[in-house]
C-alpha cells in the first residue's frame, strides 16, 4: 500500500528527495557483503568524512537507523557508567541528548539557555571550571528553535578542559558548514533526510582518532547494534555485523554525489540565500522569526505565530489547500512557532515564494 | 552511485525483492507524522500482529533498523541491570543474543547444544530448575546452522518457570509458521529482508500484553531509540520519536499485502516444498544438509561442504559465472557449510533448479 497524496515537504524534515536520488533505490539489491556493495560503501565512507570535514584519520560511516539512531550511536560509544557528561541544552534536541546520556549511565550536568537563543561558550566554560566533564555534547542546528549554536567556540572550550566533544549536526550537514576537524569535534552525527536530501533511514556519523581510541580502550559499549568497534569491523574489514539496506545506501550515495556536484560552499550559499529571501518576505507580511538575526539557521526557520492565530489550523490549511507540509513547535514552543524547513533540494526560491504566498493567503484578514 | 551488477540473492539474506515491492519505494515521500503515513502505519501494525500470530492485546510495530536492531529492541526492553537471562544457544545468533543480554547488564546463563542440532526443551527445564530466570531467549530459525528450534516447547517450559520469553524469528517470519500467542511468547522480532521479501532496514517486532506491562513498570530502558514506551507513543499516539523512513514503510506494507494475498499457509507450504526439492536434488548430487531431517529450516539450507572442496572458491564461481549469491558459514562452521536461502519471492522451483545446476557444474570432477 502506498499513499495517494503527494506533499511539498517544507517542515523540519524529511526534506524533498530529488527524483534522481529516489530513482537510485530502484537499482538491483545487493547483499551487505557483496564486493560491489562494499566498494560503494568505501566511497560513501570517504564522501561522508569529507562532508563532516573530518581529519584523514577520522572514521565515518552511516549507522542503520534515523538521525536519532545517530545520536544514540554517538552517546553510547563515548559513555560508560559513571562518566561525567555536560550537555549544552537550549532546545528539544539538547534535552534529548541529555536524556540519552542519563540512560547510558552518565552523570549529567546541563548548561541551559532559553529556547530560541544561541548557547553561550562562557557559560560552558564556567560550568566546566566548576565541575569538569569527560564529554561535552551540543547541538549545532537546534531543529526545535531554528537556532545555530557556536559549536567552534563551544568545542574549543571543551577541549581546553580535556573533554571529548559530541556535536549533533542533524539539521546542519549539507546546509551549513560542518568542519569537525577544525572545530576539534570528536563525534558528529547527522541524518540523511534533511540537508543531504536522501530519504530517512541512515545516520551519517564520524569519529575522530581520539574518539576511536577512547572507545577501543573503554570495554564493550552497552549497545551491540551501534558499537563503534563492530561498525568498523563491518565497514572496513567486511566482517558481518548487520544487513545494511542497499536501497538506502544507493540513495545516500546518489545524494552525496549531488552534493559534491553542486559543491559544499555553493550549497551553503544557496541555503543562506533562500533563508534570507524567506525571512525578508516574512517581514513584509508582518511575521518574524524566533531567534535573533545572527543566531538563525538557514535550514530551519522558526516562524513566530502571531497573537490570536490558531497555529494548527494554519498548518492544516497548508496541507489541505496546497499540500505543503510545515511543522509544529515542540515542548514549550508548541503553539508558539511553525517550523519551516528549507533544506536539501527543498531550498529553492520557488519554494520560498510558494510558502510566502500560502502565508499571505491563509493569514489574510477574512 | 548504484551498482553495475545484478545478483540472484540465494544466500542467508537479503532475499530477492519482487518488482512490485521495490516499485513501492518510488511513491511520494511523506513525513513521519503525515496523517496519510500514519494510516499506512496503522494498517502495517495490524498486519504485523497478524503475521506474528499475536493476541489482540499485543503491540506490533517495525523498529527503524535491521533484524539486529530488532534483537536489540527485544533485549533492551526486557532487561534491566541484574536481571537473570537464560539464553538457548545452538548457533551464531543464539550466541549474539546472549552477548546482547550481557551488554545490557543481565546475568546470563546459556543452555548450549552443538551447532547443527535443535535445542532440547528438557535441557532448558533442567537449567531453569537449577537457577531460575527472569527471561528466557531463543532463536526460532538459526540462520547460522539451518536449524529450526522447537520454540513452542521451549516457551512452554519457560512459562512454567514464570519467565518472560523472547523469540528471534528473523529467518522464519513469512516462511515458517510463527504463532507467538499460542506459543506463549512475549517478545518476538524479525526483519523485512528474508521471509517477507522487502528490502532490509526495518525490524518487525511484537510485544505481548505481559511484556508491555513488565516494561512499563520497570523504569526507563537504557536505550532511547528502541524504548517500547516511546515506540508506542509514536505508533499509537502519533507523538514524535524519530523520522521513520517512508520508502521502507511502503515496501514493507506492499510485501505484507503480497503475503496476505498468497495466504500464510500456502506461503509456508511453498517454502517447505522448495526446500524439499532442493534437499532431494542435493542428495542426488551426493551432497547433504547439516541438520537431521526433522530439524531443518525451509528458508535456510546449511549445505555440507564435501571433503577437499574449497568452499570459498565455489561461492566465488557461483557469483562470477552465474551471479548467484550464496552464503558462507559463520564461526565454527566457516569453511564447513554453504548457507543457501530460499526465502520470500526467492523460494521457487526455478531457483532450486538453477542452484542444483550450478552445484552440478561447479563440483563436477574436472
Amino acid at each position: 500500500m502506498v499513499p495517494a497524496v503527494e506533499r511539498l515537504l517544507l517542515g523540519p524534515g524529511p526534506s524533498p528527495v530529488a527524483p534522481r536520488v529516489q530513482r537510485a533505490m530502484s537499482a538491483p539489491i545487493l547483499s551487505h557483503l557483496d564486493p560491489a556493495l562494499m566498494s560503494i560503501l568505501d566511497r560513501v565512507r570517504l564522501q561522508l568524512r569529507d562532508a563532516f570535514g573530518g581529519a584523514d584519520d577520522a572514521f565515518a560511516c552511516a549507522v542503520s537507523g534515523t538521525g536519532t539512531a545517530g545520536m544514540e550511536a554517538a552517546v553510547a560509544n563515548v559513555t560508560r557508567s559513571g562518566r561525567r557528561a555536560t550537555v549544552v541544552v537550549n532546545g528539544y534536541f539538547g534535552d534529548r541528548l541529555s536524556q540519552m546520556f542519563g540512560r547510558y549511565g552518565a552523570t549529567v550536568s546541563r548548561v541551559e539557555r532559553e529556547w530560541g537563543r544561541a548557547a553561550d561558550p562562557d557559560a560552558l566554560d564556567r560550568a566546566l571550571r566548576a565541575r569538569g566533564a569527560d564529554v561535552v555534547a551540543m547541538v549545532h542546528a537546534e531543529t526545535s528553535t531554528g537556532v545555530l549554536n557556536p559549536v567552534a567556540e563551544l568545542c574549543a572550550v571543551a577541549q581546553r578542559h580535556g573533554a571529548l566533544t559530541v556535536v549533533d549536526a542533524v539539521t546542519s550537514l549539507g546546509a551549513h558548514a560542518v568542519a569537525t576537524a577544525s572545530w576539534g569535534c570528536d563525534v558528529c552525527y547527522s541524518c540523511t533526510q534533511k540537508g543531504l536530501g536522501a530519504p530517512s533511514g541512515l545516520a551519517p556519523i564520524v569519529f575522530s582518532r581520539r574518539a576511536q581510541d577512547a572507545s577501543a580502550t573503554s570495554g564493550a559499549a552497552a549497545t551491540f547494534y551501534f558499537d563503534l568497534q563492530l561498525l568498523k569491523n563491518y565497514w572496513i574489514d567486511r566482517k558481518y555485523h548487520h544487513t545494511i539496506s542497499a536501497p538506502l545506501i544507493y540513495a545516500l550515495s546518489e545524494s552525496l554525489d549531488v552534493v559534491s556536484e553542486e559543491g559544499f560552499e555553493p550549497r551553503w550559499r544557496r541555503h543562506r540565500g533562500n533563508h534570507l529571501r524567506f525571512a525578508r518576505g516574512l517581514g513584509e507580511l508582518g511575521l518574524g522569526l524566533l531567534p535573533p538575526d545572527e543566531e538563525r539557521l538557514w535550514s530551519l526557520n522558526a516562524v513566530v505565530v502571531p497573537e490570536g492565530v490558531d497555529e494548527a489550523r494554519v498548518r492544516q490549511r497548508f496541507l489541505d489547500e496546497r499540500s505543503i507540509e510545515i511543522g509544529a513547535g515542540l515542548g514549550p514552543l508548541a503553539g508558539r512557532i511553525w517550523r519551516v524547513g528549507l533544506m536539501g533540494s527543498g531550498s529553492t526560491a520557488d519554494n520560498v515564494d510558494r510558502l510566502l504566498d500560502a502565508y499571505r493567503s491563509v493569514l489574510r484578514p477574512a
